[in-house]
């Protein structure tokens, strides 16, 4: 069978288990918590659980070098890991970087993708200790952030939502897909829309504060939307064995995005992802807590229910589930 | 100027300069033990020094897929990340790969370099804890290897030597390179011959038990031979601003190498690279230690001298400088 044909999700799951059944009594797996499977990888360390994600930007894949700028890729690649650390809980503390390009590449515009890292890095305290060039005939870049815990011995993960929990989600989705629906078809709005749906594809900010808010409310699960809200929400289902359903219309758009992009603005806010905000669920006293202490806007978009199904079902205000053409974003399988 | 011109150790120290440029005081930065520009980085832990490595392996620059099966290529991409932990002086303890395939590999070939990657770890007690994958034109695997010193306080770095040392290198050299010179001209030699020279470039074993005997007899100075002995012992002489001879018929050579390879063999061994041997130097009393304890050939190929120049000299058994057609592998430049 082609790669092709199975998709990415059923790829790695065939990955995971091969790795899985290779687990043995040696240090390394009897201190690992969290293997392949939810945002980050966490083991216990000295004193301190610690964490690690790798994840890659490919030319052709996510993104064109015409719409993205060598500082935004520069920023993103490092914000899409960051962004996983925070959605365990943790704090990014070191990164890694592997940087694939062509010769014939400006070294200028390769300093500008080290000083657009550089900037997100610094304002979180992260030191980029790492590092390796290689030639390909495209550009590639892979970045690995290892994060910390601190002195909490709880995570945020995937597999710990319960049937009563509301869900959440931190800022507004669908922006960043607007963003390069607006970049790559080059569509003309107001420099204030312009500006905050570009910027929202462009250079992410991973939700590392809000990650810590809600370890501190006492949230037990979450997940980054990398993919979308119905393939990230699909994701928290099937690891809790637990199904969910969401309100469409609370489901919460930038005014900007609204009116930018009208009718389609809800489907891009259901299945659009790269937005890297923090979906999440617990009970509903946990919740309120994190909206009245949340720095950005909190949104209730539904409930979890029981159901080993593992559905995901976006109803409108009536109650009457709607119809979706698009689920989220798989690699490897053609849309 | 493209990367090109400026080549990928230059690429690198650009790079270095404007990452350490950005030097502050956030608690990652003070921890920091090594940065960029040795084998890999390190940082004070809880209680313990971590270390970290990240490196690719690309599809027609580091291999072919027509010589290189799909395990081989997880071992090797595993192994080269784990030598460099080791010549640190550390144990490697996690692992983390992002794969970039096409879309028409076969989900079995994918599984076979999982295998192949697991069985190094497993000999190693390394737990492969995250992953991901996307579709690209051609295979890319990139691996972050995260290690440990355990109970140490001191590294093995490369800017330690000193005029009087001895230069050793554990186990033969050159064996990697007639190896895929072996598989890529297909030449044919008796079987043992053929198995030994083509196991160096597809498996090669990462010198983590030697990487422990170094530090525990006291040597301060390593490097893995990855780029080649003359460019590896040049990274040596730059970071520790000192000048090298090697005597050349000194140079470990395996037998079955020099009897297939003949009057080539010594510039394979002087120039070839992805040996993964470890290159180390000390005082002579400490050599003679490693030498006495080592499981594997410990061979003095030459000494440090005085001299900021950072250069390596190679004699002949008369003293006599010989000339050298190539000094080892760097990227972006055409040879």
């Amino acid at each position: 069978m082609k790669v092709a044909e199975l998709g990415e999700f059923g790829l790695v799951a065939r990955i995971a288990k091969i790795i899985n059944t290779s687990r043995d009594k040696s240090e390394s797996w009897q201190k690992l918590i969290i293997g392949m499977g939810d945002d980050a990888a966490a083991w216990q360390g000295d004193n301190s659980i610690q964490l690690a994600k790798v994840d890659a930007l490919v030319q052709g894949v996510h993104f064109q070098t015409g719409i993205m700028g060598w500082a935004d890729l520069g920023w993103k690649a490092l914000a899409i890991n960051m962004s996983d650390i925070a959605a365990m809980g943790g704090l990014p503390k070191y990164a890694l970087v592997s940087l694939a390009i062509p010769p014939d590449t400006e070294v200028d515009d390769v300093l500008a993708l080290y000083r657009g890292m550089l900037k997100l890095a610094k304002q979180h305290g992260v030191a980029i200790i790492g590092g390796d060039t290689d030639s390909t005939p495209y550009v590639s870049i892979t970045v690995t952030v290892l994060g910390s815990m601190g002195r909490r011995k709880n995570l945020l993960t995937r597999n710990t939502a319960q049937p009563g929990d509301l869900i959440a989600v931190t800022g507004y989705l669908g922006t960043a897909v607007a963003g390069y629906e607006t970049l790559r078809r080059k569509l003309k709005f107001n420099n204030k829309t312009s500006a905050i749906l570009k910027s929202a594809f462009l250079r992410p900010e991973p939700r590392i504060d809000e990650g810590q808010l809600l370890l501190k409310t006492g949230i037990k699960t979450a997940i980054d939307v990398s993919d979308g809200l119905i393939s990230d929400l699909t994701h928290i289902c099937k690891a809790s064995r637990v199904s969910a359903r969401i309100e469409a219309e609370i489901v919460p758009i930038a005014p900007e995005m609204s009116a930018a992009f009208g009718n389609k603005a809800l489907e891009i806010a259901l299945s659009g992802g790269e937005d890297y905000e923090l979906l999440f669920t617990g009970k509903p006293e946990i919740i309120a807590k994190v909206k009245q202490w949340a720095a950005c806007p909190i949104t209730v978009i539904g409930e979890i229910l029981p159901g080993k199904t593992c559905e995901v079902t976006v109803v409108d205000s009536t109650g009457k589930p709607l119809k979706l053409s698009k689920k989220g974003w798989e690699h490897f399988v053609s849309k």
